[in-house]
């Protein structure tokens, strides 16, 4: 017996691989480089990109194709490799075509106009739009439930996160909320106390990008094999093999634009080191979306918030903007690391953050399920943001329900990842602990290759060779426990953990 | 009688264009954007965007939809698009897809090499690659004649330039060749008695780049439908909808690069403002080569050097590099209009150009028929150098017959382009003068609509509507007559035109 088809599926999707890499660049173009009338030519052409990569991956011959596969005398890379491939398969044959283009255009005009509407706080407009992306990200829901047999919000998440459900994100979040509130509320407690010298503006934009540069090579992003250029809303694009960052600098406010940078650099260097040899196939793919935002808080919030890291970046700092008493090691780490809960999720920091997609989560698993309908998010929110955060967000739709992008653009299920992504983070910061046990010491001393190595070994390379679940297991002995999510919170703003 | 069948091709050529775009950006991203490692990834991605364009291209059922479409009821418009759509799908058709593989390999290894080889002077390591790219252009010169009833040589280049023959050539070259001898002779001795003063750097790249846009926004590029950047080997790429163009900055020499850039916004505004409601059909694109030529000459050699507009831009000069004498715009019109023989093309003054062309449509003329091998181009270069202009290259490969990318990427029957567009570019210029008799008087008040004005009407609305010989005589009252370009450069060289 060969492996004749296999391999036939494997030449199928490294074509698919290349027709997504111009997608790719034409669309990090759109939102880094394109001039404003180049705007109706571009979604022309992105929009056939998009009808000839479903064209591709929905092929009839596929199906079979993938059935006669699993027959084959394939290695176990071969047979992961494949089954990513009936999962991919799966995912895209299971919306019939009218309701991708209907999605695509509800989502286009509830997202466009959103980007008026939220700095208007114009709710009323904006539920018009909304209630048409839930009507259809029900149908949505039912198509993937119907194909995959979960259940509809779970079919969702599986998209972005195969094989998490909602009950195992509630068992979760649950045993978060157990001990969240207290712990938010001893560290403001503990932070009262303290006083930090705020960094004083303007921050000229080409040093902030100076120092950007200069920290991402600390932090060993590879400028052979992508680029930083600015966006209005930063993100990480491109291809493995060429990885493009866009940040966004304001002048009044370094950290921000600094911090977003590095988490982004997290996400970057997971897609620089994927498997090269495999590189085209849904194997050597990310795993999931937790994962990859496990790479950038790991990076963000585990690393780059390190009193050992922070002391290793402040002289950077005064060297790019002029020396101010704000950039005192000290200092510059109780700015960063200050709990304060507020309205806006981005701006978090990393105690209040899963409040905000706890909040979240319960309100867009109720949509989809039709046990609420898209008017009654704002009653909802408010109270969801008193009870979770003491916030009051009441007459605040700008900075309130309407301050995320997701669900204009009938994202429905990505949520659970970021907080999923902040405690995978911490799992590995635990294993990485184990392994390398004077890690605080190397860190000060600006080595981070423990972190990088271990990173490269359990996470990017092996990229979507195993469920997540034998990923976490593998890597870090079990599967995802939010107990070490707890114990480093602890650990940083209590002074010690309690278990 | 319907145009059913019309109205279906058309929108294949509709898909055409949204996929070139893609390629497009991605080619321009390549030059411009692209960090060293994306290489490999994007040349497989190119070329897997190659091969669904070329299958595109000559989807069998097109040849009896076109031979359908011709019995339908068209109007004159669509009778045009129709006869444009022919030539393409004469042109992708005529290669066996074998043959465009190997060519592709060829011109790839061949051009590559030559990067490195002409900076080191390497002929012999050159020739042998250029060898094998010469025997498959001969093949694809008998493949497209084949096609089209053309000799092997007018059949390349009319690829380039519809319409045009090397018979043709030859008429209008040896026209050029009985005066230009004599012209460039009498200006050399008008200049021997002037004194000019050398402008002084350095001339950082930042003030050259500021001074480009500036320059790009006088000559009227549309900045919110293109870019201006920087690439190793300038170009103007893109789409009609976003023209991206690029540059390159020396810091001891401003004029190439302004110059340049003005060159390129020639090009651009032609693409700029091809006619928009038939964009992405065959009769939108630009006419040819030739004409493309026209435009972006009428921009760098008749406008630019215009001594009006000269006086326009001097001020700019010292405001973006400080004051200085040579700033005077006297003096800078006669450092931009200097003849001197030299051994570059590229570099080379407006009288001196037609030479170098000359010199190359004839070795290439016969390289193409067999006449010669590759391995006779060094003794032919020199020997035509120094009878053409006297400048003696014996043992220069690399600024003598290794000067070029051209050959190396198989685009024989290019070049004739270059000194028709010179010709064509004075011959509008003469029109232009026609309609507008106070034309210096305008552009030395810095009032360049005549000239948008005119090559709006006459060239870029009409696009390809029309076979080139038409189009230069719907817009001049003659087809090409080299006779104006006679009459610009003795009026600028020697002061009065003699015929």
């Amino acid at each position: 017996m060969t492996t004749a088809v296999y391999d036939e599926l494997a030449r199928h999707w490294s074509r698919l691989h290349r027709f997504a890499h111009v997608h790719a660049m034409a669309s990090w173009d759109r939102a880094a480089m394109m001039p404003r009338k180049g705007s109706e030519a571009r979604a022309q052409a992105l929009a056939e990109m998009d009808a000839l990569l479903h064209g591709l991956r929905t092929e009839p011959r596929l199906v079979d194709m993938i059935a006669r596969a699993e027959q084959e005398p394939l290695d176990d890379a071969q047979r992961a490799n494949l089954r990513e491939i009936r999962r991919s398969w799966t995912g895209a044959n299971a919306l019939p075509a009218p309701l991708v283009e209907r999605l695509s255009l509800a989502t286009s005009r509830c997202q466009h106009a959103w980007e008026k509407q939220r700095p208007a706080g114009d709710w009323a407009g904006f539920v018009v739009n909304l209630r048409e992306v839930v009507r259809l990200v029900r149908e949505e829901a039912k198509c993937l439930g119907d194909a995959t047999g979960a259940a509809p919000y779970d079919a969702l998440m599986d998209e972005y996160e195969p094989g998490m459900t909602s009950a195992e994100v509630e068992r979760v979040f649950g045993e978060l909320q157990s001990w969240l509130p207290a712990l938010l509320h001893a560290a403001r407690e503990r932070q009262a106390g303290e006083t930090t010298t705020p960094a004083r503006g303007p921050f000229a934009k080409e040093a902030q990008r100076a120092l950007s540069l200069e920290v991402m090579k600390l932090l060993g992003f590879d400028f052979e094999a992508g680029r930083l250029d600015e966006s209005a809303h930063p993100f990480n694009g491109g291809v493995p093999e060429d990885t493009r960052l866009t940040t966004r600098y304001s002048t009044d406010d370094f950290v921000r634009s600094l911090f977003g940078t590095i988490h982004e650099t997290g996400h970057a260097r997971y897609e620089q080191n994927l498997p090269r040899e495999l590189l085209g196939q849904p194997v050597a793919r990310a795993r999931s979306m937790a994962i990859h935002e496990s790479q950038s808080l790991a990076f963000e919030m585990q690393l780059a918030r390190h009193p050992g890291f922070v002391a290793t970046i402040a002289p950077l700092l005064a060297r790019h903007f002029g020396a101010q008493p704000a950039f005192d090691a000290a200092n510059l780490q109780r700015l960063v690391t200050r709990v304060e809960p507020g309205r806006i999720r981005v701006d978090a920091d990393e105690i209040s953050y899963p409040a905000h997609v706890i909040l979240r989560f319960g309100i867009e698993r109720r949509l989809v399920a039709g046990e609420i309908e898209a008017d009654d998010i704002p009653a909802l929110w408010n109270e969801g943001m008193a009870t979770l955060l003491g916030v009051d967000t009441r007459g605040d739709f700008t900075d309130g329900c309407m301050q995320d992008v997701h669900w204009s653009a009938g994202l429905f299920g990505y949520f659970p990842c970021y907080t999923l992504g902040a405690m995978y983070a911490a799992q590995w910061f635990a294993a990485i602990r184990r392994a390398t046990p004077d890690l605080d010491e190397r860190i000060a001393a600006g080595d981070l290759a423990p972190v990088f190595d271990w990173l490269r070994q359990n996470i990017w390379l092996p990229a979507s060779r195993w469920p997540t679940a034998e990923l976490a297991t593998r890597a870090s002995g079990e599967a995802l426990n939010p107990l070490h999510f707890r114990r480093h919170l602890e650990t940083r703003y209590l002074g010690r953990a309690t278990v």
